[in-house]
């Protein structure tokens, strides 16, 4: 059978017998209100959309392509590969191929009559050696930085993502179940990691948590075990791990498991690309009471933020209030990372990549709004032995939160 | 315990009792010496490295912070976070902190008496907004593209990297050797994905993948059966699978495998970040004949490609000579992809990016040399029934080459 032809006729049929949700047209053309109101604002006429999860919020599709965007009109989807899958894929309606980069203004002009004088790229993300050629390729036009326009549409969840996101959830759900019955004395922290990760994709786990930089990775394999939950890392995170190795020096180890040590494990679920985030603490046989003390205490800090998510609630201010309570409870030194090593934030905005607005954190003061989707994670590190800590993704909702995270808030023990 | 004094007296201890090598000065130095005469050649008087894998490459460690290497004396190591266990990780003798990258022009003041006028920088991956911040803070700077002296720096592997390659592959054929266990009929692709990826991490496999783009990510579970293996996708790729959704439209998904279907399993290894990267074929009950002599031929490809590989062969040549025995072996149409969409490279370099030099591809007209590492992988599809392949990754010898990925050649019948 022609290739073409089995795409164009099966494709669909096939995917959504195996569960696919295609994102709506309804649910396009809502964020392309969301992107211009902010193109209106910032006085650019159109975007160049290139990053992969950029281009899948608004065309529902990550094939290989870029997304026109103009202040009117339709958009214009084009795909270098592969071409009837991102048709099959997108609720877009104008979608050409593209055999180069080079090719991109004479298709707008074709299309659109002009290519216009000023164009928004991810200048967040875009490499240097791409925007040059691109200068090269529209010698008329002027390029500006359209990254925060798509940073800030994309910072509130509709209901059709938050839907996605509780899927992740409840994969997560289902993985801290089945730990429960993985976790054996013995067994090194990344055979554990490993075999959870294998849980999850088994109901649909993405397995790569996108992350918007070029260089701090993401991964599930966060599992650290008494000693190695005191190290920290490269990671902007209160405690990195061993790793397996200087080339990845963050996450499970190969060290084995002990009885009574505390066992972190941040474990992020994906679920058509949006990710769920969320910490627990599990022990084989009793956890050492020094632990379980730093565990209460972080989940009294989770709650006390909690408490006070809702629309209008200010990011920094959220932060600022754990300070003090960390150390009336006596944990000034160890919350959020070792002396001088202490991360200056409790949670951060999360969705198509794990690093989004909002930020609930230091030097960032402004309200949470409702659809606004974080994940709330304090921690507590003693280095040379261990570390506590939970973390929940919850929704900011009309009048507080709902958590989408909804394994059970103990520690396991087994 | 103080965090600075666990990691001073107790890291490296554990790090070594649990297996991790350390790049060895000797073997940073040789890279440096390599790296020099690349910019003298293009009369760069210094690099500022920043992107992950050519910081570790350089420097042993890939925590977070950038090296900055002059074309005579020490590079300075300025780490951010955590420099006490960068100077654990790394044999540069120059380590110091940086609390931002503000600060690297005075560093680099105190350090060497000027700031040069010529830097180049990893303009291939550096995004633009960070550029343009260095541009900042470096006013008397010209910063000029290095990305190809680092390329062309990391082609030729040492014995060092070699062996740890070699550890990849070792993980590979471990890994191999189980899916025969695993792999059962009524599993899902994600399933037995996910499984094999956990035996790899058993055994040390790092799980991340790591790509050199913006926007073409790599993973493990890359499992087609039957008809997901006649699917085109986002990837630069003969085939790339269904996938779990639109967001992540490759590799593994949640169809379930059949018996006598084809089920490909292209599986990359990683460990101390370098890459093997190798397919085999598998198949519950005897595979489907077409598909059986549609492997025979993807290997007598595969075999006249490494038959000539040796210091000196021309990579486009080993390429175009696959052409003509595809056509002659019955597979015109279905060789590297269906027509029109047929991908134009048989194989990559790997090392600790899947994508490195060389490329035995179109328009790669240069000599293979000794130290090379290469993937080379002949596919086969046929849209809507399935697809067949090999791959394995080789080293080039003083007059040949060494097969590193060594699981068994054959079609793995479960």
């Amino acid at each position: 059978m022609d290739h073409k032809d089995w795409v164009r006729q099966k494709l669909r049929k096939l995917s959504l017998s195996l569960g696919f949700r295609y994102t709506p047209l309804e649910e396009v053309q809502n964020r392309l209100v969301r992107v211009r109101a902010g193109m209106e604002k910032q006085g650019i006429e159109s975007l160049l959309v290139i990053q992969k999860m950029n281009l899948y919020y608004l065309s529902g599709t990550a094939q290989d392509g870029l997304l026109f965007v103009p202040l009117e009109g339709e958009p214009l989807l084009m795909i270098k590969r592969e071409l009837e899958r991102a048709k099959a894929e997108s609720p877009v309606t104008d979608v050409v191929p593209l055999k180069s980069n080079r090719e991109i203004p004479s298709l707008i002009q074709t299309h659109y009559g002009k290519v216009p004088p000023i164009v928004g790229l991810e200048l967040d993300v875009l490499p240097v050696r791409d925007y040059l050629k691109f200068q090269g390729f529209f010698p008329g036009t002027r390029f500006v930085d359209g990254s925060s326009i798509l940073g800030e549409a994309r910072k509130i969840k509709s209901l059709f993502e938050i839907d996605l996101m509780r899927k992740a959830g409840e994969i997560g759900m289902k993985v801290y179940q089945e730990a429960k019955e993985i976790l054996k004395e013995g067994m090194t922290e990344i055979e554990f990691g490993g075999r959870l990760e294998a849980a999850a994709k088994k109901y649909g786990h993405e397995g790569l948590l996108r992350v918007r930089s070029l260089n701090y990775e993401a991964y599930t394999w966060h599992i650290l075990s008494g000693l190695t939950g005191g190290i920290v890392s490269q990671s902007d995170s209160p405690m990195g791990g061993l790793g397996l190795s200087p080339a990845f020096p963050v996450g499970a180890s190969l060290k084995v498991m002990k009885a009574r040590e505390p066992i972190l494990v941040d474990f992020g679920t994906c679920f058509h690309g949006y990710q769920a985030d969320e910490t627990r603490m599990l022990s084989i046989g009793k956890m050492e009471q020094k632990f379980i003390d730093a565990y209460n205490a972080c989940k009294e800090i989770q709650d006390a933020v909690l408490e006070e998510i809702r629309p209008g609630a200010d990011c920094q201010a959220l932060f600022l209030k754990t300070l003090p309570l960390a150390e009336k409870l006596g944990y000034k030194n160890s919350f959020l990372g070792p002396p001088h090593l202490q991360t200056r934030f409790i949670g951060h905005g999360i969705g198509l990549e794990l690093n989004e607005l909002p930020f609930l954190a230091q030097n960032q003061s402004y309200p949470l709004e409702e659809g606004m989707t974080v994940a709330v994670e304090p921690k507590i590190v003693f280095p040379g032995e261990g570390s506590a800590g939970i973390e929940n993704t919850v929704v900011v909702t009309k009048d507080g939160y709902q958590v989408i995270t909804p394994a059970g808030q103990g520690i396991f023990q087994v």
